[in-house]
């Protein structure tokens, strides 16, 4: 028996592929989906609409960011605690068996054919999906990671609102918190994580190995918690993420 | 000062507009946004988040169905509540003062400017968004409306689960009425609504006028309130819509 059923398939989605912006989009914590098979992984009920099974707003974000930007869109179907597709195999996050104050029973005691059915079935076909979705790029595209973030950690407020991380390349990163200072919103770079919490496993592997400007985008969820808050949070960031691109990709060099 | 001001803008959105599939998408009522300028339209926390402000899971439903099929989606980003984009600005319904069991005080008295204003900064837009998405695809496509609506109504329960519903040209509702015969679905033609009760209009405009086949499908939204439902629903949906394409336009027919 497959994880993921016919009827619950595929794992990933790639959404305005032919979009015309040199930038691709990638949202892996889309989604709080179990697949059926898995008996909601023995979580509560709070537990599993909280930000600990999803990036609570990020896929609602990136879908609008998608459509302003006309840029492609990759997302992951699967809730992060089935497996964090931003997560390589060998990391301790990538199958949580505990996520901030939540224990996730369906996460102990995995056998390794159990760990290999959640790489072979969500991260594969993720990481897959996403390599061919930029190979299908006529331009080499700057890549945008969207994720939000708890406004309280750990019982700690955060008061960042949004956060630009980087890996080795901070190109992209430099020129968004440029354009970031006018738009009001509390910014910090490498907030309220940084490459060193291991959360930078998507531009490391697309990013970095291709050689593509990239940053990841943390966004403090309680602004996206409701229709005003999405569309005033794409109204703030799309101007942003189109100065960030036109500067990394001039018209001229787009196909 | 406009209803929507520059960060709340656009009223709709065209999304995957290359898109392959001889298809259009279209969500008039995806959105539960109020402007802020129009302060809640007094109406109660319930009534803002009830199906009188939206189509619950009609929006990540047509999202899903966009990806699932590679069709191009047009939806609106406003509530019906603010504007109903499948309403002509003569009908009643169009800017309600009352939605089933919830009153809308900021509907009731508005002047004529008031009322001119929303159709032209909220129903014009989006019909000028949809024609010109018509207009740009390659293949005369078929025309599919996504709605979900209430399993109760007025104090009586609903049992049809996907009701398909057309007005004078019912070639794509026949089809599709086949192809859901197997799906275990309780399906029903021009339920729990009919183009009598004025819903088709979308329908008429778009699809009637252009000769287009057109078909407009009701998903009782109970089965569209978590993720599961709406990955379920995606995966029963997308093959019977994708068979009533398929024969609606041959491939031999599509460029």
């Amino acid at each position: 028996m497959p994880l993921l059923d016919p009827i619950e398939s595929p794992a990933a989605r790639a959404l305005n592929t032919n979009g015309k912006a040199p930038a691709l989009l990638v949202c892996e914590h889309a989604s709080r989906f179990i697949p059926a098979a898995l008996d909601e992984l023995g979580l509560t009920a709070t537990a599993a609409l909280s930000h600990a099974a999803w990036d609570i707003g990020a896929r609602d974000l990136a879908i609008e960011l998608m459509g302003a930007l006309d840029a492609p869109l990759v997302l992951s179907r699967v809730s992060r605690l089935v497996y964090d597709c931003n997560r390589p195999p060998d990391a301790k996050g990538a199958i949580p068996s505990r996520s901030e104050a939540f224990e996730v029973p369906g996460n102990s005691e995995l056998t390794t054919e159990e760990r290999n059915r959640r790489v072979q079935e969500i991260y594969n076909p993720f990481q897959r999906l996403l390599s061919a979705t930029l190979d299908a790029r006529p331009t080499p595209p700057v890549l945008i990671t969207i994720h939000s973030f708890t406004p309280v950690y750990h019982g700690r407020r955060r008061d960042v609102e949004l956060g630009i991380l980087h890996d080795a390349d901070d190109r992209a990163a430099r020129i968004l918190l440029k354009a970031a200072s006018g738009s009001g919103l509390k910014t910090a770079l490498n907030q309220p994580y940084s490459a060193a919490d291991g959360v930078t496993h998507t531009l490391r592997e697309h990013g970095l190995k291709r050689g593509l400007p990239n940053v990841m985008i943390e966004i403090r969820n309680d602004l996206l918690d409701s229709p005003g808050g999405i569309t005033r949070m794409t109204g703030l960031l799309a101007p942003m993420l189109q100065a960030t691109i036109s500067e990394l990709v001039p018209q001229e060099v787009q196909t």
